[in-house]
């Protein structure tokens, strides 16, 4: 920490604001990136928010947001500056069942949210692995995704009004619950999946839904993608919003994380789906609705859950999946998406020109087929873990190539960071590269914001 | 017509591509406002749309693109310069269930839209008054929303991806049905709803839903506002996802509308809501869930729709309302919207408020509660219709700030156009109208894209 510039922050923060040391904040999730800024501030206010942003602005100085730091690409990794870390942010500010909608602040970490909504008889959707820990910011600079995404889109759509502090120290604050409003460019959208590079994100209005009452749940095994997909079609067309999960996991997958987890497979196959159907009305018929479907539709390697216990089994066996795949060291992650019509043409391509290129590289693919979403983790047995970054952008550029080719994305969930911000400009055109250049601009004209992260150099 | 520009224009276009007159594109759907272009231009094809704005970017000449001319904030109206009418931009160039999408040029009318979907099994969901003639191009470039955004959203959350000729001729393209992208600040979000003023809509994709097997639909008469608020909260919080429209209806609406209709009014009450729900699976048991449902609550002034006439009758009354009130003259119209939970505060004050200030003033007040968005039409019986506009920024500035004070929108889903932009600076702050202009000077330099709209001057 610098000490000249802890003392000028303590002269407008409370000494309670500006931590000595924190070592939890300062290694990412990975282990991957090690920050060191020239200090740590933690504010318990907006308004400090503002004073630190007024103050920083005015003596240029950079400013790294953070959140749970849960992210996986770097974008809350500081190198100098302040590392703004909003946990202090963390109130429930109001929650409405005539608006089903939900004001939180940016700290608030995503679980307590989803519970203070479930307090209300309502549910908030979003869902994933990390949110006993991530905070709500970060999943907006993110536009996290997850696992329901399908049925109730990501982050982006999930957001009615949002708070912002501007870079100058500026305040905007559209928190009120309106479901219609067009009134200029909307401005919201910019800020959602911006990485803090373009204010800092210190409250948001979320939109709340029915909560579940039934579920029905089931794990099928199917010979290859092109049927999974067709069977995504098929329950998608009959049981509509009610289908709430879609994931798919790879045979090596399912074999890894079922040692792991000290499970049985539920079926044997190559290709594994876990969908799951839900409904907001009790429904004791839904479970099965859903065999007879799966019988009658000849998808009958499949298994459906009757119990609570035999339902989490399932679903500790993809959530596993991540834990289970340490064990063949550092992974080269993929966090791509395509039209899911064209998964099936991805993965078909891909591991070909990948173990022509590595033999022997393993392959860890799963995730949200109902989004055409996959986390496609790659290993090198025969390098130590350390090395493996070593061959990331030469994996990288087979992975992406494979994604572009068949109309994909290489930022699905999880963004952009540090580690793909040099991929950008070939999913993205020079003048739309040049307006989001302009955008940060005109709002943040010292480049103080995040500096280094989303935007390539 | 300027016969030199038309000369010009012929240089690179083909003869039919100019108009040498087309007087049903120069008045506005109101008849209120009248083009005066220099020269009319309707390209066949995306390239005839790139030429023209090279042409005009590079000779600084204004241009007004213009969809089915269904607007209602004069967004489309051309005072000098290329009225620029993409209706022949109408092709459907894919549909796929196993995205399920639809990829549609701009100039594609929104049931034709409707149709191509269901001949593919799926629905297109928006749908509003003017559905036979509005066309896609236009319903994103307002945002447009109607009757089933309680369940579906409005049409920004419908768009899945754009492809934009940008002022000076360039293409942007974004049309592989990507249901997860996080790369960099999504511009898609700053067209949908910039009603043509920072580039050209030719094509978008839109999302697919399963198709509604099965309806329930309810007529409530109720008090007054506070029932109908809740009343929806009781039907979200159980019905969920299956409430697909919630419409309000004064009593002074629903009696203008029988009038007109012949139709006999279904219950008596001082406020009367419409309500739909539907499901995608076949449950014949939906409507006497309903009736059920209604009747524990204590809505018993209620009738539930036993056949496909009845409905339509109840349909047709809501409907109505706009054609029937055209009886009372000129109206001053409010396209607005509150959080659901201040719909009643805002119209118990805002009523007395324009009656203290217009004696014998009429409100017919309507619209879709489920999203706090209402129709708020008023009438001066004793001024000549020509004469109603000179009352309209007195009346305009007792509803707005009435609105205002409820934190609610002065536009909820028909733009700004030409009629509201001096009211941008009350509902967005300097901060973010200076990030809008400096976008619109990033992509527009020489102000030629429908100049004068939208943004205030």
């Amino acid at each position: 920490m610098k000490t000249d510039l802890t003392a000028r922050f303590a002269a407008f923060l409370s000494p309670d604001e500006i931590l000595a040391e924190a070592p939890e904040l300062l290694t990412d999730q990975r282990k991957r990136f090690v920050s060191a800024p020239d200090v740590i501030l933690k504010p318990k206010s907006v308004e400090s928010v503002q004073a630190v942003m007024r103050y920083c602005t005015q003596h240029h100085i950079p400013v790294i947001p953070q959140g749970g730091n849960t992210g996986l690409c770097g974008a809350a990794v500081a190198e100098g500056g302040v590392l703004l870390n909003l946990s202090r942010l963390n109130r429930i500010r109001a929650v409405s069942t005539a608006d089903n909608s939900i004001t939180v602040e940016a700290g608030a970490v995503l679980q307590q949210v989803q519970e203070a909504a479930a307090a209300a008889d309502r549910l908030f959707p979003l869902s994933l692995a990390s949110e006993g820990s991530c905070q709500i910011g970060g999943n907006i600079a993110c536009n996290a995704g997850g696992l329901n995404v399908l049925r109730y889109g990501t982050m982006r759509d999930l957001v009615l009004g949002l708070e912002v502090v501007l870079p100058d120290g500026s305040l905007i604050s559209h928190l009120q619950p309106l479901h219609k409003n067009t009134t200029g460019y909307d401005l919201r959208h910019l800020f959602i999946g911006s990485e803090g590079t373009l204010g800092v994100i210190t409250a948001a209005t979320l939109k709340l839904f029915a909560r579940p009452k039934t579920r029905a749940t089931a794990w099928v095994g199917l010979p290859d993608i092109e049927a999974a997909v067709g069977l995504l079609s098929l329950v998608q067309g009959h049981f509509a919003e009610r289908l709430e999960s879609f994931e798919l996991v790879s045979r090596f997958a399912l074999d890894l994380s079922a040692a792991f987890s000290r499970l049985q497979k539920p079926v044997d196959a190559e290709w594994h789906v876990l969908l799951e159907l839900s409904d907001a009305l009790p429904h004791d018929g839904l479970p099965d609705m859903l065999a007879e479907f799966l019988y009658r539709h000849g998808f009958e390697n499949s298994v459906l859950t009757q119990s609570e216990q035999e339902r989490s089994d399932l679903w500790t066996l993809r959530e596993h999946i991540s834990a289970s795949q340490r064990s063949l060291g550092t992974s080269i992650k993929h966090d791509i998406a395509v039209p899911v019509s064209r998964v099936a043409a991805f993965v078909g391509a891909c591991a070909p020109a990948l173990q022509a290129a590595f033999p022997g590289i393993e392959i860890v693919c799963f995730g949200h087929l109902g989004d055409g979403s996959l986390h496609y983790n790659t290993f090198l047995p025969h390098v130590l873990s350390n090395d493996a970054y070593a061959y990331e952008d030469k994996i990288n550029t087979i992975v992406y190539e494979h994604i572009l080719a068949q109309g994909g994305t290489i930022a699905a969930e999880h963004g952009i960071g540090i580690i793909k911000n040099h991929w950008l400009p070939r999913v993205r055109s020079p003048e739309e590269i040049a307006l989001m250049k302009a955008v940060k601009a005109q709002l943040d004209p010292h480049g103080i914001m995040n500096p280094g992260k989303l935007l390539p150099a």
